[in-house]
């Protein structure tokens, strides 16, 4: 690649071009070469592509989060906020380098989800305009290989913009050109809940978490009007949401996945739960969280089943093969629950097998030991 | 030191003296040097210590654990066991090097545990007539330094005699010697919940462990006839009483630590509770062990208060003097509660102040992020 140029337009906080371009990985995408940043360094995101001969693809930054929205959200804040729905799905950023595609978060090209977006969304038109930027969305719905939350009223699945940017830099645009910007591509957004001072914000977070907990929602993500400053702040439904699908697979998530979500619980239920009453439901739908999994994945082993990750996804056959084929090169061992074809469509339900589970709850029940 | 002899009498699974020399730590102990290894090496235990002059104390070894009673005892033991009950404490060994000293689980002298047997047990006796020996024993009750567990008749502490090994080669006596051994010095011994066979082993420790979990106590420890493989197996109470122990002080448990106490309680639920009833308060107590204390640390530190562990110990004022300067070197913060006189002894209530705790629920509460 062009070391010297791209090292100049990623302007990253390291003087050695040596330094910063060991930490890429190449890989050949339909006919492209694309080294891929696989972790955050050097001032720059996890998951920056360089496309040969089609330049950056910046990867979209970790927005941090609070533990509490008072003080958490006026302390993060200067000026004037939107408040926006954060949506549990499958983050992508969709660019135009040769030809448009879906990049996940870690800089990897998901063919599904390119096909699915080409479905979804009328990227030509916009990138014909707008060859400069790149669409960041998620992927929400039961239906997609990666996760399988139900929204009210999606079926399948579905798209939403939730950020426009400089591919190149990674500068967003202003919240309002960004939003009038998707609009105009009749791009779906997630929902928005106004706009506040600082000051204000955090009640009205944290009334808008009460809504989107009631209703079994992930939470939100607070922005500054200029695009730059991110904050998210999540509800109960999805703390306990994130430690049951953890514990139904208890031996393939990782520690410090589980200690967060029960930390986040912990402060927001200083904050939010005033009455003994709630504050003992909680603890009660935490413990069922954990430990109903748990007992059901063990039961599951028992009983000769096999755990792991369901997902239906439905596509062009050509798509499914070829998605198929990547989950399994990537080490994925996939049990095919059921295969058809629906008005052209093929549907797979399959089952991504958890085999450290399979195999931790397998040793334990036949009286495997363990020395600590 | 001896590097020869001790080598040659430590017996490791090494055949490079330096290799295993490097693992160990030396330390000036009232007069003489300890080589102490900090971490399981070569076959040898964790806290193993050449004092120089008097000769080896081998380490306690660690006892595994299974999660399931059966196939998990049946599968483990090849004759005949004995069960006993395994206690919340503080696990110390006592040997005569020099002096009559009390080694912790990681090899230090604790000098207050010393002080503390030479008033409970008369090892004097029983070394004059052992010299080869070293007893392994629990110091538990409410009045310790280190654990604070209430057994039901012990006002301060007590001592139990679980083990008595030779010094030099951790080789146990037969169980029958042992508690022979034990009651002719009058060493109080862990209660026993006698023998079996090992494919009825498995009904028993489950049937003492429910009327111990009921009871609020720790577990059961399995051990072959001949003292050489031993077993361990806990109660709910005990995972439950970690997990809030734990929780009472989120940022400085491991997260392996919490986990390894969830899935130990998945496992017991999928053997022990049948009943959807059963199962159902379990998650709840569960849910409450871990949300509970974490929102009273949080609240506490929110009232400007300090987190840690309280501790009570009584004791001459010499060696109280002596504990207090140890944990302190230790790096320990230590608020002092209340110091007071009782007939003759020093007692101190103190919270050994948990730093890292209070520093990050202040940073989170006052409105810190978190990057992940």
């Amino acid at each position: 690649m062009d070391r010297e140029r791209h090292f100049e337009q990623l302007d990253p906080t390291t003087d050695d071009p040596d330094e910063l371009f060991e930490r890429f990985e190449s890989r050949r995408v339909s006919g492209r070469v694309h080294h891929v940043l696989t972790d955050s360094r050097h001032g720059l995101e996890r998951g920056t592509v360089v496309v040969e001969g089609e330049g950056i693809v910046r990867g979209y930054p970790s927005i941090p989060r609070v533990l509490v929205t008072d003080p958490g959200v006026p302390a993060f804040f200067d000026g004037e906020v939107v408040i926006e729905e954060k949506l549990n799905g499958f983050n992508v950023r969709i660019a135009a380098v040769g030809e448009i595609l879906a990049f996940t978060r870690s800089g990897y090209v998901c063919q599904y989800t390119t096909a699915r977006i080409r479905d979804l969304l009328d990227t030509a038109a916009f990138f014909s305009d707008h060859p400069d930027k790149m669409v960041c969305a998620e992927l929400i719905g039961p239906e997609t290989p990666y996760t399988d939350h139900d929204y009210e009223g999606i079926e399948s699945d579905a798209i939403r913009v939730f950020d426009i940017r400089d591919r190149e830099s990674g500068e967003p645009l202003p919240v309002d050109g960004q939003e009038e910007l998707a609009d105009s591509y009749g791009f779906p957004q997630p929902r928005q809940f106004g706009r506040s001072r600082p000051e204000t914000a955090a009640g009205t977070v944290r009334e808008v978490i009460e809504e989107l907990d009631g209703a079994g929602r992930e939470g939100v993500v607070v922005r500054s009007t200029d695009g730059r400053s991110l904050l998210k702040y999540t509800t109960e439904a999805q703390h306990h949401a994130d430690l049951a699908h953890a514990f139904s697979l208890p031996f393939e998530y990782g520690r410090d996945f589980l200690f967060s979500r029960i930390v986040r619980d912990g402060f927001q239920a200083v904050e939010f739960d005033e009455e003994p009453d709630r504050l003992r439901e909680r603890a009660h739908d935490l413990g069922e969280s954990i430990l109903f999994p748990l007992v059901e994945a063990v039961e599951r082993v028992e009983a000769g089943g096999q755990v792991g990750e369901h997902h239906t996804v439905r596509a062009d056959p050509a798509v499914i093969e070829q998605l198929l084929a990547h989950l399994r090169d990537q080490g994925l061992t996939l049990e095919i629950l059921d295969d058809r074809r629906e008005g052209g469509e093929r549907v797979v339900d399959f089952l991504k097998v958890a085999q450290s589970t399979q195999d931790q709850i397998d040793h334990y029940l036949s009286g495997g030991t363990l020395n600590e």
